[in-house]
């Protein structure tokens, strides 16, 4: 998949930050041009659809600075230098929720502004959850509310923009998705 | 929705860009602490959801700078500065599709990085397509292919990762819901 590739001239990294850092890109373009790429590098993170035994989803309410407002998320954490998504999954969830899972399966990854920046979002499902005794705690600068909510009302939460980003939304969705096709018993072929 | 509100004491603008700009902010936590949030001000976009008669979902191929590959993704743009996103989503498929729709229709908008970017993504749903004779192209720096696929040939693209991006990903399971939806003539309430 290299179809129009862009080569770089000149790297420029502008800023060296905690979670992102900022480098402006020189390229040749496909037709011999030269432009200029704005470019976000992020480490990448881990999101989980948790479902309890009553089928809630598992939701923690956080402020987002970026947005200046607090959103519904599921639980959702950036990956540490050299750390498995499957084990930042298993942290997040146990730092945000309190909640171990027996069953922590992969679904999908994917860019989250694949115009500007190569955030990878790996999105787990949690099944057979369970509480954690003595949980680790959140970080010391993170503060977030556990909700548990039916899929009713995510998706009501989706209609308010309680829940108002793209990871959540698609949580949402897969969860309506996979109860009609158990309702009908059908499946993805 | 200001629970847990960080406010600001100091903000540091970086870097003012063609697409993104860059600002550090010193926050006041919950807990009277102080900390910093890197975040990146974009001008938010809109993607389209468009079908053909044929029920054939509209990609485009182009290569993205950000993840050094190109990939498959429903077709997206910036908005312009004051711009209704309903246009930009008329204009980005033009340019970028060749199509017009009589049937533009807003589904969601969702942030893609809560955590550090205020970037905001509208999602349309594009019916009764037609050919506009000479449509306007793609920006001079914008290389973009057309792609027509059916619904299983985008969700293979998705477990192949030739479609890697969270619009996108949303985008071919709101087309299964659907589909499903109709199959069964069941409607979520």
């Amino acid at each position: 998949m290299k179809k129009f590739e862009e080569k770089t001239i000149v790297k420029e990294v502008l800023y060296e930050g905690k979670i992102i850092n900022l480098q402006i890109e020189t390229v040749t373009l496909p037709n011999g041009k030269t432009s200029k790429r704005e470019i976000i590098k992020h480490p990448g993170a881990v999101c989980v659809i948790a479902l309890t035994e009553e089928n809630k989803l598992i939701m923690v309410e956080q402020y987002r600075k970026a947005l200046e407002r607090s959103v519904l998320e599921i639980p959702a954490g950036k990956l540490e230098p050299g750390e498995e998504p499957i084990i930042t999954a298993a942290r997040e969830l146990e730092e945000e929720t309190g909640y171990g899972s027996e069953n922590l399966v992969h679904l999908i990854s994917f860019y989250t502004s694949p115009g500007f920046a190569d955030e990878l979002v790996h999105v787990y499902v949690a099944k057979n959850l369970y509480k954690i005794e003595n949980a680790r705690g959140a970080d010391e600068d993170e503060f977030v509310e556990l909700q548990e909510l039916t899929l009713e009302e995510a998706e009501k939460c989706v209609a308010d923009q309680r829940i108002f980003d793209a990871k959540t939304a698609y949580a949402v969705q897969y969860i309506r998705l996979q109860q009609l096709m158990h309702k009908y018993k059908t499946e993805i072929q």
